[in-house]
């Protein structure tokens, strides 16, 4: 598909553009006048051009004023398609979104939003549109925590939909923003029954889809290492916690019935055994983006 | 963190709400005196319970006025909280963008957005908001695709960033919404060169953050094994594409430069020896949500 084709779409701010942009309102003016034409020709929204011959419209250079807004907007975009520019991108800030339903009529559509903020777009081409789409997905994590007497660390939780109540589980989560996989999952468990642990591997994931808002969900098997053995649980998310015996865990029948759970146990227990390899975690730099990043890869 | 804690989460349409709810205005009329109060204590927003004690409420019983609106969405607020219910969710549909406003001064906040619509939530109790956070990731792959001579199937894309113009590389992209990671990998291929190819293993993935819109990624290298030789380029997307032999692309100053690089095609390299093992891809059913989706895992 069209939206998908490259894989560096991230949007960077870069040099601001070259054309014309000259700021015609201050940084928080209210332009009161709502029947006052105060756009000339010159006038256009404070933007940077992306990577690809994009703009992204300053929103601190929005002004409060809806009839301003819908003018200077308009003048703005007339001017971007004359040189040849592609994606706009609108970020309007909560306090100004008034301004929403003026974008909206001139052709924005929703991007995506967070608390704070919602980011429209424009595609300017008469081609179909390559800008990329928002994010897809969120991160789950599963913790596989056996001790030396072949006890698997189980919790009850509390707030769990009514299929799984009262049903003893491995310690789950979402991972928080911009956390590390392994991390993520060490700290559920810390936070769930106050056992410290030490990553392994990430043994399995599983991929499915429309779960969240439609989203999809990526769920990756850690296999853990207990460093502590006291349990203390965060009585505000779980119920019980406790360490069950392999056998008994083994025995339950949700664990019984569920061929996907069944074949991460196999998996979890193998890799005790050392008879698994899963993938462990690197942290390396990449030239192309110059981050420090982690590799999950499988021994070589 | 509080706001990641449970693992199911997803919100689910479930029964109507059992405690009062009358609907106070039908699907798409449009409440015309703004100066009429028309909201009496028995009048409601129509709202679903979701799986922890939260109110979904339907886009469809949204006023159109905003009067009538801010009057209903306080009143069904005060109702709720005697009720003791927990977080609210509101989608605004983009055709009611009007109403946004609205619900962001009566303490409402942007949860995540998509084309056609936008959506908010509320938390009533006195207590940290435990709401899910909106998806968090786009997900990319990258083929690795080699062919019997070993030579290795390479692009040059046509709007990659400045920084790797011209630059020979390896077919990427970003998965579409709700498409297997295998499938992204062997479709961009397809897109890219038409090569036809099958799924052989998940090598090894990169997790990287803050890449778009302040989103994390998660890259998935695909090992994938050629169908057909004859390269047929996307000229939209592409520049150029060839079978380029391994020692060549080894050279390649991007590569020769990049450690990431580096350990990726070595495990490439390693896997098509037959020295190394990723994750291969099965379809399982999960009775927790009665769902057939692919874990990835190693051999067993």
């Amino acid at each position: 598909m069209k939206n998908s084709g490259g894989r560096q779409k991230s949007i960077l701010l870069s040099k601001p553009l070259l054309f014309s942009c000259i700021r015609p309102y201050g940084k928080g003016v209210d332009v009161a006048a709502p029947d006052t034409s105060i756009t000339r020709a010159s006038e256009l929204l404070d933007a940077y051009e992306d990577e690809y011959n994009g703009v992204i419209i300053d929103p601190q250079s929005l002004p409060d004023n809806a009839n301003a807004f819908a003018d200077v907007l308009q003048s703005s975009l007339v001017s971007w398609k004359l040189e040849g520019k592609k994606g706009v991108w609108l970020k309007i800030l909560e306090q100004q979104a008034g301004l929403v339903p003026i974008a909206l009529k001139q052709g924005f559509s929703y991007h995506h939003a967070e608390k704070g903020y919602v980011m429209l777009t424009y595609w300017i081409p008469d081609e179909p549109c390559v800008l990329p789409s928002t994010s897809t997905h969120q991160i789950g994590v599963g913790a596989f925590v056996m001790n030396e007497n072949k006890e698997v660390l189980v919790v009850i939780e509390k707030k769990c939909p009514l299929r799984c109540s009262g049903m003893w589980k491995l310690p789950t989560g979402l991972i928080n923003k911009s956390e590390e996989i392994f991390n993520g999952a060490i700290r559920e468990v810390k936070e769930e029954t106050g056992i410290e642990t030490t990553f392994l591997e990430v043994v399995a994931f599983r991929h499915a889809h429309q779960v969240a808002f439609d989203k999809s969900d990526l769920f990756f098997v850690c296999m853990l290492k207990p460093l502590t053995l006291q349990i203390n649980i965060d009585e505000s998310e779980i119920e019980e916690a406790k360490w069950m015996a392999l056998e008994e865990f083994l025995g339950l029948p949700f664990h019984r019935d569920d061929k996907l759970l069944r074949r991460i146990t196999s998996i979890c227990i193998a890799k005790y055994q050392n008879k698994y390899q899963g993938f462990t975690a690197q942290c390396m730099m990449s030239k192309f983006d110059d981050r420090l990043t982690y590799l999950y890869h499988g021994c070589l």
